[in-house]
């Protein structure tokens, strides 16, 4: 089977005109998956501004608790985990493969087995997250904070500040004040 | 083209029960997913015990070398490479994006090209695994032990630790005794 | 639904040769899915060296600003984001799930709204970088370097070391010179 592959895959790649016949599958499928994500988004998420983006294959867990405002932008293979309420205020830019989860463990106890527990998340406006940061239950995000790419957030950034690491810490401290 | 469907797509969201279609069609796909999973899971992974739970696009990589216990729970994404084996004992839940990777480089002998190795991870009863944690060959997770969201573990955590990071270190040892 | 559902998966289960289907299913789905990553990767990246493999879900953003050796390997569920050029040696072997971005923002201004800026990532030959790692533009890494999983790369590598963490930095300097 293998082999008859290759050979297929020869055949086609021999033919002069392949580069254009596979751009021209992938827009078609990019397309469709494009409309399949806005017009998922729109009907999953009723709560949001104006000139919102977001990927196709974002996860949308309790869409319904989720808030947002104008001009968010989210990218593909997102999750977005609203047990409870996740609230993004205008042009909060979320990178690729980011995950936003509410819910998690209640460590209080320090005592195992933990009890499930999940807590808000709030994103200020102009805030922008890296590609694959992990934002936890309970986190607030200042106005024009930034999350470097691959942090994990487990408390609150205050507005301007840009946090990075496992788990994420100030890095730099912007001149941006009210 | 695009303005073709952005106009396609207003029709359809124009159209009263729009919401209750698309929920329609997320069911249906989300239910021919599951039962293709279970069937998946069901048919590679001979040696487990009743009631696990493992999501359909969970990367199963040398399904004769798993070898799990009752209830474990594998979430969404997750992808484990069972070059040597892994083993789970019961409860063990693992959340979404989590790599478990036997297979890696050996560095001991301090001199490029390394060669590839793999060494068994075992995972007791009772262990949490957060999103996106990564764990690497040769990794014993006690009894009870929380790996927590991100974190990259490349040593063996003790029973009820908590472990976080990257690299991961404790975080905080809980009153659990044996 | 869910009971018709598990009704039939359990008829499906009864059945002797389910195992046998289910590996026949994944096998065909297995090679079709090669076969287009296949001929995918031969009509976009036109400047590479022989014996390239690249895993049919690899998003390839940019693909005539990549530029690869011989042998390069590049796992399943990478993103390549090539806004400016990225170059790769010969025998870079790219694992699962990393993240390669030239493009990111520019706090030099330490005000935000930030600008969108890109820089060029060079990967010389021998590179292997590790699961789930994150490579930022601007990074240049050097022969033989070694990214270990879930890395965060910010800055560039000297040949033959091996970094580690978020931010990455050096573990262990080879024995390894020209």
């Amino acid at each position: 089977m293998k082999q008859c592959l290759l050979h297929l895959e020869r055949s086609l790649l021999r033919t002069a005109p392949m580069g254009l016949l596979v751009r021209a599958l992938m827009t078609l499928g990019f397309r469709l998956r494009w409309l399949w994500g806005r017009v998922r988004f729109g009907a999953l998420v009723r709560d949001r501004g104006i000139g919102c983006v977001c990927a196709h294959d974002v996860d949308l867990k309790y869409p319904q608790n989720m808030h947002l405002g104008d001009r968010v932008v989210i990218g593909s293979n997102v999750s977005l985990g609203a047990h409870s309420p996740i609230t993004m205020g205008d042009d909060v830019r979320i990178s690729r493969d980011v995950i936003i989860e509410t819910a998690g463990l209640d460590f209080s106890t320090g005592q195992p087995p933990y009890t499930h527990i999940s807590k808000p998340v709030a994103i200020e406006k102009g805030v922008w997250i890296g590609a694959r940061a992990v934002i936890l239950g309970g986190v607030t995000l200042g106005e024009n904070a930034v999350v470097a790419a691959g942090s994990v957030v487990s408390r609150s950034v205050p507005p301007g500040v840009i946090v990075a690491g496992v788990p994420a810490r100030p890095i730099k401290a912007n001149r941006f004040k009210e």
